[in-house]
């Protein structure tokens, strides 16, 4: 098993790599085109690649959460302790942060912002919460029945979820907290991060009571 | 054997992730661009990426059918009962319309609607009838010869019937039941529902026999 | 091995749906945009998604050809034998007829029309050269190292050379002759076909020479 | 195991059509649109698609390296010989000029052109040294855990990083030598080459030592 040193640097490594393509996709998008529709497909397809590009390389070593809410999740069903739980949350919070900066240096911008846009109300805590459920199911189930099918479960659910939830499904608390210093096209504004991380614990905790219960039966194959 | 349960709520949750795809991407790319095939490839995308998951992760508890003309196959083949081939079909549609629902309460929206889009016509009812038999086809070509794959086969069907059908490819039932209660950019006239589902079952029959044949003889591989 | 009527229609069906796909998705996308890298765009994702399909499908019946000029290849090679590829030729060609007439119904057009788009000149001959070449050397090389991976390197092929090749990729006897009665996004002005054919059987021999030569040593793994 | 000749064929014919895809697509593009994020996604999506595709029948024969800054990697891991390293390196440059070339006679361009697109500054070289330590990481640890998944994280990781990075990731010192022969969408002044270059083998350095460290510890599965 790698040592926890190891499994720390892929969470941060992995965290990290993931913000600076969402926050750098957002700012290559916005540089290039008015329509923001095309912006947004700018900004979904580079995240779901290297999301399936980042579990397959980083899974062996940590198993790839790089999101405190899955970390939260296997917390909740005893398949990770409290200490490296936290350990892993930290790791995560801090690589995100550095790979927004990452992206803005890439970029020639300030290294910290603050975002000014508004992502708040009923419509987007809603779609926090189902993003979250759902990505957190699919990732229980998927560890279930297809192990060696988890990198692109979570790229694909994360194409999708980024057009189908209002909010652009962030559905991760250490991502949310890194958009939160880029004022780009992918930041939130701070003040709205602590409603968005709440809906994202609400969504993890939801899916691992349904989906527990659901894959408590035997899979057909 | 996961027991009916789990099975009902696997088709309820899928159908309902499914709709609330189609519905939630429809509105946030009607949202963001005035380019219509801009926005249908942000309806696209997002269909055929979430179908790949949802199947991956409930076709082991129940099939992954989210979608009668797709258990009307099964159930002509023999592979399913009259009386869970009914009880599909109803977690389909109740999924599908609570599927619709979710996507309106996301983007803040009346969540029962009536869709004024009207799709009808010769044309649309041909493209219903092919996207329905292709479908069905490839699902039964799949599950004979490589069931591992049948999550990408759909997704990637979808992805193309989208834009060779000149109806955009419900091929559903279900799926046409709960566009109907949307007035946004994936809606159908309630009025046009009806005329569309005889035409997908006619394409499921269609394929049921064609294939039928067709797959009686042995793979080479 | 399934009897020859099950391989020429798997053929037949195979290449109809390709064929529908190709003129049916440049239908769609001109009629929703008038960026015409968008249209490609909407012409290229369905067509490179139906050829994941269709291979997955029908390449345990027949093979999955689709395509004289692959069909040559095997011939040349000794892998058919001269009657069962001329009966392969005969189904793709009729398949991609039908494919394009559904395609006209489903968007209520004339069934056949005669394309006015010219396609010819150096650059674009050059150019179904080298598409049809690399189709045929991509073919042969997963055929020997990664048979289950065929469907996948296809469809990926295809989706690149739209783009990379002056012409948009035909590289395919049956879709270019289909291609003649549209006069649609995708056509091309029947004389101009000749040349592409010609064109696209130098590409393939030379695929046959080269990857013969390249694939007569040991893979690595 | 093939002989050096066989071994140098795939590496330059992999790299010519990598280059022809990167320089021929950005052709299309700029030729069919004004929008630069559309024409950046017309260059991005054959790419990506492309390296899938080469990696996956070259990757048998040579290992598929079609970079020197990969090369270099498994040079300094003593996984290739110094003599061998050099005529990859060689074959790379000569089918990357090559594909440069080929992608202009396809359309119909001048074969060889003088780029005068400027691509300096710390930015472009950080992201130059970033895209390069993605790269070769993750192909590094690919190879180590999951060596049948190479072509798709490859593919995937230049898809994201053509976006996510300042300099489009060009991550590969024979393509940006290749690109300085090409006046178009995807070209690069010659005399920026150089600074390129040094990033790029930097990039490729630090992944060695990182990934060294990182991968030297058990997987977990």
């Amino acid at each position: 098993m790698p040592d926890l040193a190891r499994k720390l640097a892929a969470e941060a490594l992995g965290t990290g790599f993931l913000v600076a393509t969402v926050v750098g996709s957002g700012i290559m998008a916005e540089n290039l085109t008015e329509d923001v529709a095309l912006a947004l497909l700018g900004n979904t397809l580079p995240t779901g690649a290297i999301l399936v590009v980042l579990i397959t390389i980083f899974g062996p070593i940590s198993g790839a959460h790089f999101n405190p809410a899955v970390t939260l999740a296997f917390l909740v069903r005893g398949e990770i302790g409290g200490g490296p739980a936290l350990a892993f949350v930290a790791a995560q919070v801090a690589g995100g942060l550095l790979g927004a900066m990452l992206a803005h240096g890439m970029f020639e911008q300030a290294l910290v912002q603050i975002s000014q846009t508004a992502r708040s109300g009923a419509g987007q805590w809603l779609a926090e919460v189902v993003a979250t459920f759902g990505l957190v199911g699919a990732i229980l189930a998927t560890v279930r029945f297809r192990p060696g099918a988890v990198a692109w479960v979570v790229g694909l659910y994360i194409t999708a979820a980024y057009w189908f939830t209002a909010s652009t499904s962030f559905a991760n608390p250490a991502v949310a907290i890194a958009r939160g210093i880029t004022d780009t096209f992918s930041g939130i504004a701070p003040g709205d991060v602590p409603a968005f991380i709440a809906a994202q614990i609400a969504g993890s905790l939801i899916a691992v009571g349904v989906f527990g219960w659901l894959l408590a039966g035997d899979g057909e194959r």
